[in-house]
């Protein structure tokens, strides 16, 4: 009994010494997502390839900020940046089709050590939104701009600009000459496959010095109706940082937005003590529906949480403890 | 001692009778406010007394709605159109002038029992704001719709059109010519008086099926920018309804925004067990900084809390205990 005994003991020890630095706090931490929904496993190698190269290569771009010790807003911003000139998401280049065959962008930037945020929607013009989203939040006393009075703020600044046209792909494209026939923004749900219709990005991240942020940037639904804004640009909704968790959601939007997703996450964690995947998971089952959406999420001990109730969504995460994870699917 | 005993006794039962109605759930419950800031004590009493005859006529709109057992989303969308028509009130009639001299109006509204929700931002045409806000709750698989957007899924319902003159008042637009001399919608809380530059309405019910309801309306801000979205219509911040609570905000869009103020509420009760009063104060106090903010709210039980970190707050209540309250100051 006593040999069993310091057996028992000598196992403990030995658990707690593997757990540890899974325990510990990261010094820095980054997780990001482009879209989530039904992906079809039976897409070819090559573009599945071409999917990884993307979701890691944005992941390298926000690793060498949190690494040298840039922050976490910068890394966001820089990390979305790069999937927005990637062709594969949708958002920036590559953007959906709306009803009236145009691109209509949203975009959303927050720091959570200030709660300071910037958001837009319906823009026609700029390259990177979620950098505009950025100046809207430092240089401007308002949070939200919409429509004409956004692409008049961008007016202010030294912001690139594009033709509404440089958002066009072949790929997209035809979702929307295909989308047009069976109307498939008003019953999005049936019709989601390889993430067609929806697909968003995102990023979070924890720096050295501990400041939490989010950001998120779509080209919203396919053809979605005029004006219609989407969970991307409301704060509390698809995009959200605290002093608790930053969190950046993907998915139904308006069902993201009914039970205001990033921000209850946050406040479930806090209030009920809860970890930050516990605080994904009641989101998730409680409050959403099956096949509705996605979260990429970090605490500000760094710890990362990337869940969905859809069949797939592209995401990736880093941090300073050596964890690297580029995914799509539940189990690879 | 054993006489004292029995008064002891005798005492509770009658404390307990006479807290009864109180602590019993309220058969049906309605709060509203018509916005929050520093208003003066000095207003003259007429003006005083055209309020307080405003707030309760609007009160009386859904107490007659909410006595004979119509919907909570009835009550809350006449009480709010009462609120818009009445020019005292920053939405609707007597809306705020934009930087460029115009109107452009923002509306929510919520059904806690389904969390279906529509909100508008930029109207220019709408006399009723709300009504329309609820159209798209009902008719549209959206729920958001910004600027021509939103103008275009009008052109689509019978709503009432105005021309965007129908909205002037003399009064506003001597504010809008204060404001435009000292730039006050950069720094607006400087220049809070008498609830110029803010100024919202909003509505909050229990019914008697026990379904509760939000839905809030406004001109937004004195001299704001051309496409700045507040908090009104964004879903968890100015507007918020589930089965635990429903919310109505007024004050500085911004701030209530950046602290998703709304759901946070409704979190905090469901998350911590606390009372709606607790998690008013706990936002009030805890997240928001004195001058911000004000709410008006109920739970599932029809208990009513209306609360503020500003001097005033234009505001009343009614429940089916006979609770009947109408007020301007903290303590009147």
């Amino acid at each position: 009994m006593k040999i069993a005994a310091y057996l028992l003991l000598a196992l403990s020890f030995l658990m707690m010494a593997c757990n540890e630095p899974q325990t510990e706090r990261a010094e820095w931490a980054l997780a990001l997502h482009g879209g989530a929904g039904t992906i079809s496993k039976d897409i070819p190698d090559t573009l599945k390839q071409q999917y990884y190269d993307g979701l890691r290569q944005a992941l390298r771009a926000g690793e060498i900020i949190l690494r040298e010790g840039g922050s976490a807003l910068d890394a966001v911003e820089y990390v979305v940046r790069n999937l927005e000139d990637n062709p594969l998401f949708n958002a920036g280049k590559g953007s959906v089709f709306t009803a009236e065959g145009k691109h209509e962008l949203d975009a959303a930037i927050m720091d959570g050590s200030t709660l300071a945020a910037g958001a837009l929607t319906g823009l026609t013009t700029i390259k990177n939104p979620v950098t505009l989203a950025r100046m809207v939040m430092e240089d401007s006393p308002h949070i939200f701009f919409s429509g004409v009075g956004a692409e008049e703020f961008a007016n202010q600044t030294d912001v690139e600009r594009v033709e509404n046209e440089y958002f066009f792909t072949e790929t997209r494209y035809q979702q929307w000459q295909r989308a047009q026939t069976d109307n498939a923004s008003i019953f999005p749900k049936a019709e989601w496959t390889e993430g067609d219709y929806f697909g968003t990005v995102g990023a979070v991240a924890l720096d050295k010095n501990g400041n939490l942020a989010a950001a998120t940037s779509t080209g919203g639904m396919t053809n979605k109706q005029f004006g219609r804004v989407g969970d991307v640009p409301i704060i509390g909704s698809g995009t959200f940082a605290n002093h608790v968790a930053a969190i950046s959601a993907t998915g139904w939007g308006e069902q993201i937005m009914r039970n205001v997703s990033a921000t209850t996450i946050a406040n479930y964690m806090e209030f009920t003590g809860s970890t930050l995947e516990q605080a994904l998971d009641f989101v998730l089952t409680e409050r959403l529906n099956p096949g509705d959406a996605g979260f990429v999420a970090v605490d500000a001990d760094g710890n990362i949480s990337m869940k969905m109730n859809t069949e797939g969504m592209y995401r990736g995460s880093i941090d300073s403890r050596g964890n690297r994870v580029v995914m799509i699917w539940e189990d690879e």
